[in-house]
């Protein structure tokens, strides 16, 4: 996750939103529901054996689920697609010079920990997606194989091409790795975890500690899901028995090379293999040797091949219909498939989320009735590529777009903080919650713990300054990498993304050993960190559900959008001068003048200059949204302690579940056209990593100029189109109140 | 060395201070003579066998120098003075708990290195001026030992009291470790060489590559130079048979605590041995372990004990006496004696200086006549704290007060850029020389070169334009850590310090490796750079020498001490922002609130806020040298061309000789009066590193504000002497003007 921290003084309930008394009493019997015993009991079951999609635990998991939540008087039921999901038959790394070395492929079960020995059920180390191959070429290291690396590459004269990169994990989503090596003419691609990033040099390793140990490997799906997630075979549809497929080789997001992962004890002596000089500082990792590039003369041998197969997957959904609005649906979810045991990923989160709904069972039988449906799903096959919740989004897609107030997603939790990304107009909300969630470890507000550290952490004194002064703590954008991304990426429909975490690192993801040892050894062991998210979550959705308006605000996505535009310009305007500065240093001589003649060196070219780009419609845009917003507003504040007629709450909040819908295009983002959301999307060459006004921010990045003006048009057509929608809502408000 | 990178389009000779075509000539002439074979040949005799300080193989090589002087024509003589050198009689080191295990402390021969093996002639490792002394005790790791790194142990509530301290060589002089961990209640200091800093993680390891391997040893004194070097009972009188001396145990200069320097293979079992959680991040190294700081349970002993003998030292000081102002000495220094066969460090530099010698000696046959007195002296026992320029410098001081121009040292030297410390009176005028000189990879000038570098790796576009457009590249001030010290430091003449590197890395300083099959192999390898700097040398003797005016020029320093203002005055203001702020912080809770309670943290305490200190003496100080400066430039620039009368010639340039003596106080710097420079100074707590106006930057930062204002006043009347001094010279060439 790649978030922001949140965190009041307990019992000071924050009143933004209230607006009954009996609303607060309901929160406050159901804060006292979610019980740090049950999340444990939950997890040592749902974590007993390894559940990735298609195995048989897994569907246990959700039968197990799917019993115990209508054992809670819950209406659930199980809801299946069939998505394309390749297993390994074949895996082989081997090096074939200067020596010869064949790679261990396998985590070794560890004496104290009981469930990292069930061999037959775990999956494999591999990564998924990855097409069959049988690949013998020279290595390079290409540290973490990002594009950055791929410009000191050209300065080293070193290229890709017919080569086996070796990368790194870390600093983007792993898919990224294979297809822009793919890209730069690579036949195939190794990756392994450096002790510098997840292992011995941040702490002690498995099981002494929580840290990677050596022969740990981080498994992990390589779909192309910048281009879309889920099931490749059925873009955009949902995979359901009858859905029309694609065959395997029309599938557009499988890697176009080979790919596997392997851990540092098999990586070392690949890197071992490679000569020339040390690689650049910020390139080296924590093994005992001189990182180096190559190419060679290291040669290797990469071989996969896999069973393509159709699995079934088993989302469970739960519904709870709205005694006022049933055709409002807030919905919530998080993952139950783990690659291997999960216990933090994803059953840390999945738990958390299952005591909310313990919780909002128990208030239902004491007679809460939610104003609005809420609908309550554990989603299988996230792993592969966010496979349960796309396919149930695209299946749904047309009735979620119309009724959908929004999604709230969590994937893991830990011991910490407490990090929320999603939409803006949701930011004030979930403020509003964080100050009413008890820190387990400072008995202070989540929210007030988020602000300190803010303040304690901001890199300028303007950040400091925020942090002290800005009503409510900063969201972050969403990227991807979870189950909000077909919801508020491909659907438009305002999300929200949470989990607590930060003072419980280590290097167990996606291995054997993410497990119930690992997790109630090192991680949030207590689980009360646990509570406090099942605290959050439930809060969140009794609040929205018992609001009278719909808990929006749209000042602070102004002033968001606002800021992200200065991003933009701002990196507009440090390419020009950066490509200036250069060109002037080419002409100069700088960089032949202080080359190190024995050391491999390629100067950089001229290059023409960024042109100045037209922001003034965004701009504009932007103020027009304000001034909506404020407007909107203002209305609310005048109506505050007033009964809305319900006719115009009807009518108002049919508006603002749109508002968010107003952000997307039906055509999508360039290249990529299921990414329909205008403001937030995961970066193409990022992966996870969030680029927000993404047209014009990639387009710039990747220097197409004509298409970033085309973009901050279309930007800013939907912005002013938000507005009207934010302007009409507000007008009814006004008309009501005269 | 800790220096600047300065560099001409050869051919082009810079007239700035030529009076007469003449002088090019000579310098044409001389620049011919330096042979990169004469390098080659007298590096492999003088590093042929371990020769240092008291060594039979050092006389020898001093013998051999003195011989090969006379046969050059020259007046030439072994100056000897008696110092105090400990060598060990019993080194161990041993880790008692958890685990045994006794260090190795030796450096193994390496088959392809024909001079490594050399044992019995080799010292062995250890830290010169170590005490003796015998402790066990709980070991601490305190990463560099740094003052910085003791507040991050406090934030851990982590005492060094009666510990033994496991520091790392870097981020300062070696001797700060031991006589810190001593102020701070350690009982021992154990000092490895980290392959972060200069192992494995740079490149190639000896003899492979020119890193440091795992058993090599940085040896080296750890002498309390920043009170005083030279010998440590005889402080501020040369060290002669019949001098005075201190006994041993009133020496001020020795460690408080046994020391003793070891390699990172003898420190990774005592690293291992710690626990707790991970180190701070820049406290990590590049052993593939976790780095912690203990304190232990990792026990060890440290058992150490030394001969204390007198021994006899050989200084080789050549005269050529001026035929015109043999009262006016242009000084040239280099050391001899190296801690093993010291191939780099000093030969390089050694016989670079001699080549400069030999040139001198054919200038002199073919009818040069020098106009001053030129003094070029090989010193002896550098390695130890300086021995021999010291005792020297301390036995002549009253003539050398009078009469010195200028002295000029180098001390090693390597392949790449010029670098540049020193008086910034004598800026312009080494620019000049680095503009005639040529760099012999890039076939432009050195100078140019050096500007090119800065503007590649400015950090900021202020330095770059800096580095653009100022006619002089910037040398940097000079610290301490060579032979200049007692020429600046105590008698405050006016020195540089030259030398070429940069392109050179290794790890093989003060070990064994440091030899001519190193050198040979990783560095200068042809010795082109030799021959540069033997140019670089003799350009800058032959043009002060034969200068009619001697060109100093005081508006870059005066520039130079403005800007060391800023950063005093920015330094305070940065310190009362962060002690207001972390105090704002302690009030809003942000330190306890923010921790996390599984890990050890003491929050900070508040602290009174630094004062403001009247700067304004200075400030004005400044501006009435500014003014001194041009009107002094003024004249001279008048004057171009013309010929000054004699009688004006001698008497301003007795005045420009004694313009650096006004920037000395007789009192000498609080605690440490042998330091006698202003403006200069190696730092009390960073041993090498500069302090620039040290009295008020030094009380600043360790927070006696009482003594920065005193001391502000004292650097402006330096300053304004100074001033009143150039003044004179001014008045006097503009009276000849008229």
């Amino acid at each position: 996750m790649n978030v922001l921290r949140l965190v009041i003084p307990v019992v000071v309930l924050n009143l933004a939103f209230s607006q009954s008394s009996s609303k607060e009493d309901w929160e406050a019997k159901f804060s006292a529901i979610p019980n740090a015993e049950k999340h444990r009991e939950y997890m040592q079951r749902l974590s007993a054996k390894p559940h990735h999609l298609g195995s048989p635990y897994g569907k246990d998991n959700a039968e197990w689920m799917l019993g115990l939540f209508k054992s809670w008087g819950l209406d659930a039921k199980l809801e299946e697609f069939e998505v394309l999901f390749p297993t390994p038959k074949e895996r082989l790394v081997e090096l074939l010079e200067p020596m010869k070395f064949t790679a261990k492929l396998q985590e070794p079960a560890v004496d104290v920990d009981p469930t990292s020995g069930q061999l037959v059920e775990q999956l494999p180390t591999y990564n998924a997606y990855s097409i069959d191959g049988d690949v013998t070429a020279p290595l390079v290291y290409v540290n973490y194989g990002i594009p950055d690396d791929y410009d000191q590459l050209e300065r080293l004269g070193v290229s890709v091409k017919g080569c086996i990169v070796l990368a790194r994990y870390g600093a983007s989503w792993r898919g990224i790795k294979p297809k822009l090596a793919a890209e730069k003419g690579a036949v195939g691609c190794i990756i392994y975890s450096d002790p510098k990033d997840d292992g011995f040099y941040h702490g002690d390793v498995f099981p002494e500690g929580p840290w990677r140990p050596k022969d740990g490997v981080q498994r992990g799906s390589v779909m192309d899901m910048p281009l879309h997630p889920g099931d490749p075979l059925t873009p955009g549809i949902g995979a359901t028995t009858k859905a029309k497929r694609l065959s395997v080789k029309e599938a557009k997001t499988l890697t176009r090379i080979p790919v596997l992962p392997i851990s540092y004890a098999d990586a070392e002596p690949l890197l071992r293999s490679l000569k020339g000089p040390a690689a650049l500082e910020n390139w080296r990792g924590a093994l005992p040797l001189t990182y180096k590039v190559g190419p060679g003369p290291g040669k290797a041998r990469l071989k996969l091949s896999f069973d393509w197969d159709i699995k079934k997957i088993y989302n469970v959904i739960v519904t709870v219909r709205g005694a006022r609005y049933p055709d409002e649906w807030i919905i919530r979810g998080n993952h139950h498939d783990g690659w291997v045991n999960g216990a933090q990923d994803p059953i840390s989160g999945m738990v958390a989320q299952m005591e909310e709904m313990r919780g909002i069972a128990e208030l239902l039988k004491q007679g809460w009735r939610s104003k609005r449906t809420l609908i309550y799903c554990a989603w299988d096959a996230e792993e592969q590529g966010l496979l349960g919740s796309t396919e149930w989004a695209e299946a749904h897609a047309d009735e979620l777009k119309q009724k959908t107030v929004l999604y709230i997603n969590s994937d893991s939790n830990g011991r910490g903080f407490l990090f929320v990304g999603g939409s803006h107009s949701l930011e004030k909300f979930i403020n509003g919650v964080a100050k009413d969630i008890e820190d387990p470890e400072k008995k202070i507000s989540v929210w007030k713990r988020s602000q300190l550290w803010r303040i304690g952490n901001s890199r300028t004194p303007e950040d400091r300054a925020d942090a002290r002064t800005r009503a409510d703590i900063r969201i972050s954008a969403l990227g991807s990498g979870s189950d909000y991304t077909a919801f508020l990426d491909h659907l438009g429909i305002a999300s929200l993304n949470i989990g607590y975490g930060g003072e419980d690192g280590g290097g167990i993801y996606h291995s054997i050993y993410d497990d119930f040892y690992w997790y109630t050894n090192f991680s949030d062991t207590d689980f009360s960190y646990g509570r406090a998210l099942s605290q959050t979550g439930g809060i969140a959705v009794i609040r929205i559900s018992d609001a009278e308006l719909l808990p929006y605000d749209f000042t602070n996505s102004a002033e968001t959008i606002r800021r992200y535009l200065g991003e933009v310009k701002k990196l507009l305007s440090s390419m020009q001068d950066q490509v200036k500065e250069r060109n002037k240093q080419i002409a100069e001589g700088v960089f032949s003048a202080i080359a190190d003649p024995k050391d491999p060196y390629v100067p950089p070219s001229v290059e023409e200059i960024p042109p100045f780009i037209n922001f003034a419609p965004i701009e504009n845009a932007v103020e027009v949204l304000a001034r909506s917003a404020e407007r909107y507003d203002k209305a609310v504040k005048e109506g505050a302690g007033k009964s809305w007629p319900d006719a115009t709450l009807r009518s108002v909040n049919q508006k603002l579940i749109q508002t968010e819908r107003k952000l997307t295009h039906q055509n999508g983002l360039p290249i990529r056209p299921w990414f329909k959301h205008l403001i937030y999307a995961p970066g193409f060459y990022t992966g996870y990593g969030v680029k927000t006004l993404p047209g014009v921010r990639e387009a710039i990045e990747q220097k197409r100029w004509k298409e970033a003006e085309g973009e901050a048009v279309r930007i800013a057509q939907a912005l002013e189109s938000q507005a009207a929608l934010i302007d009409a809502a507000a007008k009814e408000l006004e008309n009501s109140l005269r």
